[in-house]
């Protein structure tokens, strides 16, 4: 058994754990676990918006345009992509990138192909909405947790090793216990989201200003594999209540910490959907996250069923990723979206602040 | 808003909570507050069994006997009744006695009336079983609950005031924050519960040596005064989870740390059941009990349906008292119960040890 916290990233607490030392957990699940020269990721969700059917073609063209810019030596390490229908019956499809080098990031971003097409104005009179929703958390950031040990998908994909057993699961406030920056903070929230360019009611370029410590979930499923029982448990059983717990969060959010929730399909170039499915969803802090998770009646119902199947799961692969991050670090644009799209939502006008 | 741990029991911590400084409860509760002067209370679980209805007479009788004991100076502040049937469909009446005074415990227990009675040989020859269950908690080691503000039952009643809204509920973790002295000790278990006199399965005298930081919960429901929508919340929704939770603690306790486990209903003098009932569960230690708490599917379900009614509810009472306790404060005696009765079914013999 050894700790979610790698090695390195130890260090002489101030803040205690939730549970006594000798902890056993219930069933054995694992982390990722990266080379110690890794210091900070990039996890760039890069998306494209379309309200009508008939634009699906245009819109995949521009995802297809996206991937493509991420040949050559600065893109990223791990790309995926998916489809997700939102709460104003718009279409977004999304790439999200992982860099295991912020500097590699930032010079794909400023090549004349990504800044030179993000910049021109050809974006605002395509029919589609474009956003980039990005993060870059540190090491002591971010923690992982995988109910299987192979071929890591997301921010595992990167770090690219995964540990033996570790000791921080099976309880509220193990996912908190895993990131390595909780061992010293509080990973408090620390301002508001703030629109700092042009108007989300009136489209256009938006850009919104995060703010420390927002918490970003990837909480994945992956039936490719899953024989017929295993399918059916993920499709009857979880799927449904799945559904209306994330379903609450789209459209529930405000009320309860969460800036952003999207459950998606993953896809292929071409737009079909593929056996696999994440959610991803924004949250002000990690204890408006927590305080959910803990006390939701859908999620409870998921987690009781996980608990009750782990042990003897075999096809199907549930797994999730949770970082928080430095404002700086952190960017939200827009073009052409509607109100309610990602951060857009609760970002406050300058004036109303 | 204060916090549930009294002023006067604050202390600088070395383990700290799990919530943030500005952690704020989706709903309102309270807890308990005494004089500073009450140092250590005695709980006293006080059993009379039998497994024939025929005994009943005899059992009730024998039950207002022990009541009787407690008139004069060295009774308990307070004291309530109880029926169950166990698993090994025998019946028990329980007397629970709460002293807020330690020393008139002593003396009650020395006294001949009790003493006398408790050593008579009578006792092993009426065809009823008799156990004492007592823990005496200092006032660091046991926290309250309560989702009302008058009248408290249980520990509450020799407490005597309450306080305003308090702020460590709603999150898992939150009743060991509630307990003083989560400030700087784990509370873990300090040994295994041995039998150091008679044996379990020849039934006579036994008296099983408990050990430091078993957990002691009663958690209690009283619709007496419920209007028709409220004894219907309690009857139809919350009871049949209740009951389906509780049950698996009696039969499955071994598995999960719990000793025992009694969901008992209050009864009068002539053991005519009143609207009111308590579970009362005798655990490992805290954290087995917090284990099984936050991740069975029958206590999330209730404890999501509190979530849900909480703010709304007028009569119908709700709370609960946990108490850790030191194993020098602890008896755990029997007279001909059954193998299976309170912490008998748990106890190894020294021979095993």
């Amino acid at each position: 058994m050894e700790s979610a916290i790698d090695t390195h990233l130890k260090c002489p607490r101030t803040l205690s754990r939730r549970v006594p030392d000798d902890y056993q957990p219930p069933f054995p699940m694992w982390v990722g676990r990266a080379d110690t020269s890794l210091q900070q990721v990039v996890m760039a969700y890069l998306g494209v918006q379309y309200a009508d059917e008939a634009k699906r073609p245009d819109a995949l063209a521009a995802l297809r345009h996206i991937v493509a810019t991420f040949e050559g030596a600065d893109g990223p390490e791990h790309h995926d992509l998916t489809h997700h229908v939102d709460n104003q019956d718009h279409h977004n499809l999304m790439v999200v990138g992982y860099w295991a080098d912020p500097a590699a990031y930032c010079r794909w971003l400023r090549s004349d192909r990504v800044k030179g097409w993000w910049d021109s104005d050809d974006r605002l009179n395509e029919g589609l909405g474009y956003f980039r929703e990005v993060v870059a958390p540190r090491v002591d950031q971010f923690e992982t947790l995988y109910a299987f040990q192979e071929e890591l998908p997301g921010v595992g994909a990167v770090m690219g090793k995964i540990s033996g057993d570790v000791n921080e699961h099976g309880y509220w406030g193990s996912m908190r216990e895993r990131i390595p920056l909780s061992q010293t903070d509080w990973m408090k929230p620390g301002g508001e989201l703030i629109v700092v360019t042009g108007d989300p009611k009136a489209g256009g370029r938006v850009v919104v200003r995060g703010h420390d410590n927002i918490a970003l979930i990837r909480s994945g499923q992956d039936w490719i594999e899953a024989g017929d029982d295993e399918r059916s448990l993920y499709l009857d059983e979880i799927l449904p209540t799945l559904e209306a717990g994330m379903d609450f969060l789209r459209d529930n959010g405000e009320d309860v910490g969460c800036y952003s929730n999207r459950f998606v399909r993953s896809i292929d170039l071409d737009g079909n959907e593929l056996d696999e499915s994440y959610n991803i969803g924004h949250w002000r802090s990690l204890d408006r996250l927590e305080r959910w998770a803990e006390s939701h009646p859908t999620h409870l119902r998921i987690f009781t069923t996980f608990f009750r199947v782990a042990e003897g799961l075999e096809k199907l692969r549930l797994y999730h990723e949770v970082s928080v991050s430095d404002g700086k670090d952190q960017t939200f644009e827009y073009i052409n979206c509607h109100p309610r799209t990602g951060m857009l939502r609760d970002a406050r006008m300058p004036s109303s602040v």
